[in-house]
């Protein structure tokens, strides 16, 4: 398995490209994306389980209910939620545009399109084949004439190039300062195939769900149950242990698409194989997941902790999600202050049974380990050390439990947060101005 | 029902006090309290929530297990939690000098007293009649031998006045810059009896638990089932009402004492006196829980939260905390921005069934009021005058249900919580040094 560039634009048979169609005004920073694939897709996906959806979620759950999809279309600037029916029409005309647009762009296809479309009964491209995606500030009506007018160029900025994905991850961020993207090569069978993927968000980052958007590509063949069975997997253990500010957002997606364009052997079952796409996926997911944490807003550090000797892992991301997620941790985190009372103290209130007086926690960074707390009390340690370790960019916050419910060693499972700093204060503290 | 002076010590019969006994090292600023009753009360307590429980609750839970009390003391500097053994014996040992001091100082009883106790089979006053609290920094060795040297003061500090309940409460600040106390006068039966309370608390706010230190005493004459049944309901409606950030502390401690001192006819069962008692005491609680919600740490701003229209009463403090606890309308109420979107994102991880699309959404404060959201979507508001409502000192979001679940009107529910500030990030980023 190795890493390569062109993001979602690495699998074959994909394009993509973004624009600026003036929904972000004043700024001319691209506000709208596209991914396009050449052949039909099977597609999974995940959507935020926060009971107020925005009108893109609702659309989009609808459209994948087929399996199949041919391309996402997403704005940012604007996240088209709590606006009521306008909302809903704005997020169907935003797919019923970009099926009408690819439909009459791609109308002079290959001859092999042509024949693998009939071959799949798949006919031009529907607006239930289109995903949509919206981020940005709720509550606002989304003025969809811009994307309208925006529409010819967006189709025309379409490239199978690292510069057509670089648009559309550009047209996806609001208060993201990094790009958070990747891609992968592996083999299935001998085949060589790629996944590509781009995410975005910095803020209203939580588990449960993956509080962003996230659009990620495959050239591998797979049904679209093992495509849905690996993604919830990747997710659970990559974008649903991701930590910033405990507040999940009215718009969350994850689209995985699926095109079958490296012509292996389709995957229908799991074993070895499915296995290998399931890694390479996850490890795509940890990668941008890891990087939104550390994108988190106004973050200065990237804080991992990881929880071991836990009954299961499920335990084990609860008490490690509650570190990542309390204010105290992550303010002391900012000051690059050993506080490791506040580390069991936010296990404490995990929901997770445990033993207090069997708890050890270290700190760890490239500049050193610490070791702060054995058997739930204090160890000596120089706070002069604690503090440069502290003080790394990437700092681990490493918790072994013990007592008699753990068994072999127990199960391990690892979160990733950022620090609380003045600048998630004055980010936030004014967003929609 | 009218408000009174002295706080604990308004109570006849209670006298309180507090010294600098040097667990705050540097500042001189009083770290140790007591607060001690001439008689025997009945006691009533509720304690935090967190796994890790500090040595002083594990103590206490064991003292108050009789439901009767005679005395409290209380540290702050340092929260003797996460100090294993050391940090038990620590705590049984403030406990035992309280105990052996009290009983020292008040050998030549008045004969009245000696009388009484004498009718309760109440002997001098032992380490079980005293409870015993800590708040400060957590997973240091609390340093008894200050105490121990501290203790001739403390004691000589106790007074009837409300300088004492004054030293007292000092004394149990951290972080805290508002005194938060109270006291209320009120007829039982025609008898006037009396309520007073102190608390202390500012950071590590969160509902179950209160996140806090508070001890209230009474002159009224209740058995402990029920007085402990009143202070469940008033804590349930005001300190479990309360949010700063998330966090819930180790050491949360809440104690209310009752000794009869004002000779109404013991309370024994529920009705009107026992309603009336009840009542007075949540409006002692709900001051002193605001209070600590307009002091959260760094908070320019309080910020209640009323949900009304609900189906039940739980249901609407579950959607009013998550609206006071998010991140992002917290930041938007320090930068006084009328951001209501985030507002319906909270409610929409809350955990409640509710209609997204029947919500209403108004902002409040002595600035006047102003409606943003209806059914779900956003109305026509003026920005700036929206910003004059917010940029007050208390502001006030105002939820409305609707939609087919709310019957007769359903039932409300507030919550007090604070904006979050740079001060925050602060205040908690280098706490230790």
């Amino acid at each position: 398995m190795k890493e390569i560039s062109g993001g979602v634009c690495a699998p074959r048979g994909f394009r993509a490209g973004g624009v600026w169609c003036g929904i972000k005004a004043g700024s001319q920073k691209r506000d709208l994306g596209l991914i396009y694939s050449e052949q039909s897709c099977a597609a999974a996906a995940l959507f935020t389980a926060n009971r107020v959806k925005a009108a893109s979620v609702l659309v989009s759950r609808e459209h994948l209910a087929s399996g199949r999809l041919r391309a996402v279309i997403a704005n940012s600037g604007n996240a088209n939620a709590c606006t009521g029916e306008p909302g809903l029409a704005a997020a169907r005309r935003m797919a019923e545009l970009a099926a009408a647009k690819l439909s009459a762009k791609f109308s002079g296809k290959p001859l092999a399109n042509i024949l693998t479309n009939i071959l799949r009964k798949d006919g031009g491209i529907g607006p239930a084949d289109v995903a949509v995606a919206s981020t940005g500030v709720i509550g606002v009506p989304l003025p969809v004439e811009a994307i309208e007018n925006g529409m010819d160029a967006l189709v025309a900025s379409l490239s199978r190039d690292e510069a057509g994905h670089a648009a559309a991850l550009e047209s996806i961020m609001t208060t993201d300062t990094r790009k958070k993207d990747g891609a992968l090569e592996f083999d299935l069978g001998g085949v060589p195939v790629r996944i590509g993927g781009m995410a975005k968000g910095s803020g209203m980052i939580h588990p449960n769900m993956a509080t962003m958007l996230c659009f990620m590509t495959t050239d591998a063949a797979l049904s679209p149950p093992l495509l849905d069975l690996a993604l919830r997997r990747a997710v659970n253990r990559s974008f649903n242990r991701v930590t910033v500010d405990g507040d999940t957002s009215t718009n969350d997606t994850i689209i995985l698409m699926a095109n079958g364009a490296a012509g292996n052997h389709p995957l229908a079952r799991e074993g070895p194989d499915w296995e290998c796409f399931a890694e390479a996926l996850e490890r795509l997911c940890v990668k941008m997941a890891r990087a939104m944490a550390r994108d988190g807003e106004g973050a200065s550090r990237l804080m991992t902790v990881t929880v071991s000797g836990a009954v299961d892992e499920e335990s084990a991301a609860l008490l490690a999600k509650a570190v990542a997620s309390s204010s105290l941790v992550k303010a002391a985190c900012c000051g690059a202050d050993a506080n490791w009372g506040r580390v069991l103290c936010a296990l404490g209130y995990a929901g997770v049974d445990f033993d207090p007086a069997a708890v050890d926690v270290a700190f760890q960074s490239a500049a050193g380990k610490v070791a702060v707390c054995r058997g739930g009390v204090s160890l000596p340690f120089s706070e002069d050390a604690a503090k440069k370790i502290l003080s790394a960019e990437e700092i681990e916050i490493l918790v072994e439990l013990g007592g008699p419910q753990v068994k072999a060693g127990g199960a391990a499972a690892t979160v990733w947060g950022c620090d609380l700093t003045c600048d998630y204060v004055k980010i936030n503290g004014d967003y929609r101005s």
